[in-house]
């Protein structure tokens, strides 16, 4: 880790640089995938699938067999621990559910908010080494909850054709609609367009490298939503005297771990707990699987000692933290006082991973300083706002005048015009 | 209008489908004013100010001498029908507020979700023959609501470089912080980059023409989000034999003024009806100021005959339509079961340009068939939600056991260790 004492504010801005990636070199890739998938369909993603996955499928779709036999193949341990974290998962993300919102903002006139789910979504996990079941659970519960008709599941499979049991025991627990052996740029194209198997959805969510990330931005111009924009994990520790520096270490390097590309980031006010998470990081570091990852992305962090609080908290609020460690003794300074972050973690045993995994809250997050914009998902991530207004004829009269005075001083006379009409023939009947 | 009865859903795609427009040749454009901003700052600013404003500006931020003469020039009866619809929109959007969502998910797992305001915020407002005040109302008064810090607005001058006393007027009114004379792409650009003058924005929000909708796009690139994506304005109105047929085409046509590229559907389970709308369409047009434009626009839109209203709603939902007029006796089961709209206006007192200006509903909405996943900006739309979690020594014990095997099960050791430290300390207290 670079270790900084004391930056000028001026030098944040470089001292808080996330790695990036360039994308350009991507584009041209997805936009022939997308060009074959909306002309040719299914036949497309078989071809796409068999040069980027290895397998020529003669079935996209998971059969109700392949599902059935899944639950066999996963432990009963991690069965039980899954059903835990989806009860909590469900519990906190049920709680998010708002009531209509109804006003009578002037004698007459109702007006009042309600929400309703978006249709057909479509949930992208990736494939890779590890089979992040986690993620399905972070997606498909909350939009179970919110009611989605459909939901749908791409995932790409691997060289014999399978879906990892774990992936398809939790898609089949949490209420996936279909669940198909796609993945990568043509799954996503698949889902925009929709094929003789995929539905076409009206939003897609989940992470993905890169040319997952390019394809979800192309698909936002096919009339499609995505979650959010999407960036290398990151995670920020604000700590002090207090914190366990065992336990510090232990939280930036689970972040670590997941790309070279990842960022992690330590804020204190505390020279000696640097140094001793420095050490800390040392000594854990060599007991990983995946060091190699954890060492570059190590290498390419942080760890900033600034001298109060108040420098702490500008600095934190600047970078805009996906995840975002409190160990300090004034705790809730820093809690109330942060704008800016995706999920936020308080006190020594709030590891990060207690919610990447099971304590209820949501894992997609927003990165690259998003937070400063941008929600997490969360039920409303499977929603949309609608409002609606009834008024009467009290209400005509209450609020015509001003409508015919601001519709005329924006020279839009039909639209005064629609009201005029109104008043013309209450006055009429009076 | 084409007038279409009883066509089959395999038509329903291509009846109901919207203008488009062609965005590819604007992008050159758009990304050479983002360049020249990014480098030049104030100075592009000014220069593309003076080439397509036709005004050199020794000053972009309107000066709060120009911001106090505006009320004097503003007629005290236009004044009273803003503060009256300012009152309304303040009503309706501050009943959206929602509190801490709290939730002990497993014993020890404290889990709370809150939503904190978009620290800066940009407001565009579109400059042209009319003066569009009343977007100011729709943006800024959320926008305090939700507790922005900085509301930034930004709209093009006249060629003598002045700002219609409405805009200012408004503007101070809902509380936006600072004004600039500055339009179109290079607004954008400013807002996204930030400049000498302007300040950068973390969301842009905003109408405006196509090389205002090709710019924030742009802007997403930049790591700047915008409140949604933009289309030409549209109005579906479902009516039967209760509806007022006068009522009908005036609607109708006030959605048609709004440009040539305006879409207007009529959707009707009575042959009578449609024929006496389009009669009213042919009196009532002749008389507007901009009957050229909302001829074309007529011209354009569709009015269909539809047997029964399963078929109706079925249409409906797939066409979600922006703005939606439901006059009809059996109101409450298009009301219920609509699942795709943006605004809906219930019986024949309830014109769309009561929510257009001051009936209390934002009328920044979803078009191009968006309402499908998108709300119409609403409170939430200027905040972000955060999540916080606390967990107790109790609580890892609760959730401990199940965040390892999951973390091991996706092959993340680091992820496990975070968790099984704090375990470890725990038991060696015991």
């Amino acid at each position: 880790m670079k270790k900084i004492y004391n930056p000028d504010r001026s030098d944040w801005a470089q001292i808080l640089k996330r790695p990036t990636s360039t994308i350009n070199d991507i584009e041209p890739v997805v936009k022939e995938v997308f060009e074959q998938v909306q002309q040719k369909g299914d036949e497309a993603i078989t071809t796409y699938t068999q040069k980027f996955d290895g397998v020529k499928l003669d079935q996209l779709q998971v059969s109700i067999e392949e599902i059935t036999q899944a639950s066999g193949k996963v432990s009963p341990e991690l069965q039980q621990a899954i059903l835990l974290a989806k009860k909590n998962i469900e519990h906190f993300h049920a709680a998010q559910k708002t009531g209509r919102v109804e006003v009578e903002t002037a004698p007459g006139v109702l007006c009042w908010q309600e929400k309703r789910p978006i249709q057909k979504v479509g949930l992208y996990i990736p494939g890779g080494t590890a089979p992040l079941f986690s993620t399905i659970l972070m997606l498909a519960v909350p939009a179970k909850i919110a009611g989605c008709k459909e939901i749908v599941l791409c995932t790409p499979p691997d060289r014999n054709g399978n879906i990892h049991p774990a992936i398809l025991y939790t898609a089949a627990l949490c209420g996936v609609t279909t669940i198909f052996k796609v993945g990568g740029i043509q799954a996503i194209a698949g889902m925009t367009f929709g094929t003789e198997s995929i539905p076409k959805v009206y939003k897609i969510f989940g992470p993905g490298n890169q040319f997952v990330t390019v394809a979800k931005q192309m698909a936002t111009r096919y009339n499609v939503a995505i979650d959010m924009p999407a960036g290398p994990s990151e995670l920020l520790v604000m700590a002090d005297d207090t914190a366990n520096a065992a336990f510090v270490a232990s939280d930036l390097l689970s972040q670590a771990e997941h790309g070279k590309d990842s960022q992690v980031v330590l804020v204190t006010t505390s020279k000696d707990l640097l140094q001793a998470v420095e050490q800390e990081i040392e000594i854990q570091l060599d007991a990983l699987p995946r060091k190699e990852i954890a060492k570059v992305a190590v290498g390419n962090s942080v760890a900033v000692y600034v001298e109060n609080d108040a420098e702490a908290l500008d600095l934190i609020n600047e970078y805009g933290p996906e995840h975002y460690i409190v160990c300090v003794e004034n705790e809730e300074f820093y809690v109330n006082n942060t704008m800016n972050a995706g999920s936020v973690f308080i006190g020594n045993y709030t590891p990060e991973s207690a919610g990447d995994y099971a304590s209820g809250t949501n894992h997609t997050l927003p990165t690259n300083g998003y937070a400063k914009q941008y929600s997490g998902v969360n039920l409303d991530s499977f929603m949309k706002a609608m409002t609606f207004q009834k008024i009467s004829k009290e209400g005509i009269q209450t609020i015509g005048k001003a409508v015919e005075l601001m519709a005329e001083a924006e020279g839009l006379q039909a639209h005064k015009n629609a009201m005029s009409l109104r008043l013309k023939e209450l006055n009429n009947n009076d």
